[in-house]
């Protein structure tokens, strides 16, 4: 018991950690360069709650990711959960207080959301996402816009050997739809395709009815990713009007993001499922080969806003901060994070110099502390050496350091003493 | 049944909020002039989860307000709890990584926390805070770096009329223990105290049999606010040595904040005693008569981090951000939020322009959106003036807009047409 309530004293729970400053201030930096990407976009913050009604949490985001809620209660027994992902929030913040606002809206957030998963490096059950939301435009130049957004975010942070895959739901519904399956066998299809367990459903197609093309199309899904001569190959197979309109859909996709530049950055992969139920058309997830998770995703979701009473298309991605932050590890991608701090020591009878030096300094934006603890120079120099200053200026007489390495230096007019 | 489901669909749980964009900018702005001011001082941020074990959030946090955390409990059926403030997770922190590090340590946070109260404008039940605390140092110029620190973020978002009343914990204390009262009724006595009941606190001095003397120190302490005067009042009423190295410790603090130029806004009160119990010198809290609760407030805490297993004195402080934002908000503060959106709308075969455009705007730290629904330009017109764009610019046929007014403009090179 002892050794049971030390552990809770010192340790984060399971699936959540803490960040050093130098962590730290890489997660600030990809969180600022982000935002600022999302705002030449024309996107604008909301802020949302961590804590929501359970009940508002769940729409359209199916019964796996329900189970995998912290829930909480409050003293009248209304269930809350932890928000396990942004999208849901979004929606129901425009129902309640922009329904009347003029669309298109384009909103963005930056959140820690919580999931109870099994935690592993790269899953954690804190994590962090940004991500932007395009509501009331059912455009392919919206898909492309948020699209274009997800590429311009991995570049812009120094992210190497990425893709954005795109698919199209609709395409793998059409399917689902002509084959007459049922509810339970479509259900586990899904499932296998969204683990990639391409033995797992060759298994499972064995066990239907479907004709000799239909399962060619289903079976035919893991090897339609490439350029844009896939879909030509994915007409072919497909005999229904929704898995045509996708393919037509896709295709003008494709077409905005080659006006939009960043064609070269994508895969169309019609294999790309995800986890969401409440996905419509487009749908996409970046990846690297330095990372075992997708890094980004998003897609189009028509019918979620309806379900909050405020019937509208929509279409919106998140990158995954943390994830972002451990592939730019694995790839030894160096954050520019790097920033002068000044440690002022001073003698006694030069404090308040010191004290005014570091207000000059301060107000010149520089990054500044002054001596706080009463010790001897020595220990004061050790301690700057062992710490994250970038700089140690000492004011005062140069007898008392006549042994150390040092040059004169002057800072905001004042005459001061660098050491080395 | 039908309606209470509707409810929590679409509202958020009392206490706590949604911030659209105009009042989301306004935070972002106050927490990055904040985090500035906090970087200036030498301080790095650090991140902690927003869950934690209960048990390490109840370190040093006095039952009250363990009974105000919202809690769960994970799959192993360890008790978490969200955070209700961030001096004890921080004290952990230190604790659990960076117990061998270089004293002082200066960190800072910015952080949702959680606290069950009954809701009213000012009081969230999740609400935002940005804090420092500096560890290692038991020094008055610590003390008064804090409280300096406190002053400036104050002054440096534009509140008006604020002051900072600084306390010292331990002149109330050695009042208690000189008068031998028990356990029970120091516990009152404080609570009276906390909350400014002076009437209630008379008529709960009187069952005691203190002698003259304590009584009239103990009825006196709401009227020892003031200047660097009411030191040598206290002094006076007091006959108990840990009274005394209190207002000898707060004298000295007094004499740094005049050094570092802040005495102006600071008043002395003996009478402050906050909250927590795990403050153990000098405490404070800022307060604007525009507000009708604390704004910031902290202090030193010199025995948590030993309950930790890492025995260090330490002080700090936090700022409440929502509270912040109110008192500005009454005081009729604007904070420097406007900024340049352009919306840019364009003939169909102008799209190609319109896009490379907007890139160019962007590439030059511009905001700009592409119209991106198909309608036609009235549409367009009336959409962009019914939000939140502040310049409206056309790529197009002056033919189709001749009946309005425009000017001609040049963008990144390429003309423009500007309309009104």
């Amino acid at each position: 018991m002892e050794s049971e309530l030390n552990f809770t004293k010192m340790q984060t729970p399971d699936g959540t950690k803490d960040y050093l400053p130098e962590e730290a201030k890489k997660k600030k930096y990809l969180e600022r360069e982000i935002d600022s990407i999302f705002a030449r976009w024309g996107y604008e913050e909301v802020i949302t709650p961590a804590i929501e009604f359970f009940a508002a949490l769940s729409i359209g985001t199916g019964s796996e990711l329900q189970q995998k809620m912290y829930k909480l209660f409050d003293r009248k027994g209304h269930i809350l959960a932890l928000r396990p992902e942004m999208t849901a929030p979004i929606a129901r913040l425009v129902a309640n207080r922009l329904k009347e606002a003029p669309r298109p809206l384009r909103l963005s957030y930056q959140a820690n959301v919580f999931k109870y998963e099994a935690p592993q490096a790269g899953r954690q059950r804190e994590f962090y996402q940004a991500g932007i939301e395009l509501i009331g435009a059912k455009e392919q130049l919206a898909d492309a816009e948020i699209a274009a957004i997800a590429v311009e975010v991995l570049q812009q942070v120094g992210l190497k050997n990425f893709s954005l895959d795109i698919g199209q739901i609709d395409y793998f519904i059409g399917l689902m739809e002509e084959a007459d399956l049922t509810t339970e066998m479509k259900k586990k299809i899904r499932s296998k395709l969204n683990q990639k367990d391409f033995v797992g459903l060759e298994r499972l197609v064995k066990e239907t009815d479907l004709t000799a093309r239909q399962r060619k199309a289903l079976l035919t899904l893991p090897d339609l990713r490439g350029g844009r001569e896939i879909i030509d190959r994915a007409r072919e197979l497909v005999d229904n009007q929704q898995s045509k309109s996708a393919l037509d859909n896709l295709e003008k996709i494709y077409k905005n993001l080659e006006l939009l530049g960043v064609a070269d950055c994508i895969n169309l992969d019609l294999n790309i499922i995800r986890g969401f139920n409440y996905y419509t058309g487009m749908v996409f997830e970046g990846y690297t080969q330095d990372l075992g998770f997708t890094i980004c995703g998003g897609g189009r979701y028509d019918n979620l806003l309806e379900q909050f009473g405020a019937a509208s298309p929509a279409t919106g991605f998140a990158v995954g901060i943390d994830r972002l932050l451990i592939a730019l590890e694995n790839q030894g991608v160096e954050l520019p994070i790097e920033e002068e701090r000044i440690f002022l020591l001073y003698e006694e009878d030069k404090k308040e110099a010191a004290i005014n030096l570091a207000k000059d300094l301060r107000a010149d934006d520089k990054k500044v502390a002054l001596e706080i603890i009463d010790r001897d120079l020595a220990s004061s120099i050790d301690y700057a050496s062992k710490s994250d200053w970038s700089r140690l200026v000492y004011l005062g007489s140069k007898e008392l350091i006549k042994d150390r390495d040092y040059e004169l230096d002057t800072l905001c007019g004042q005459e001061v003493i660098r050491l080395k």
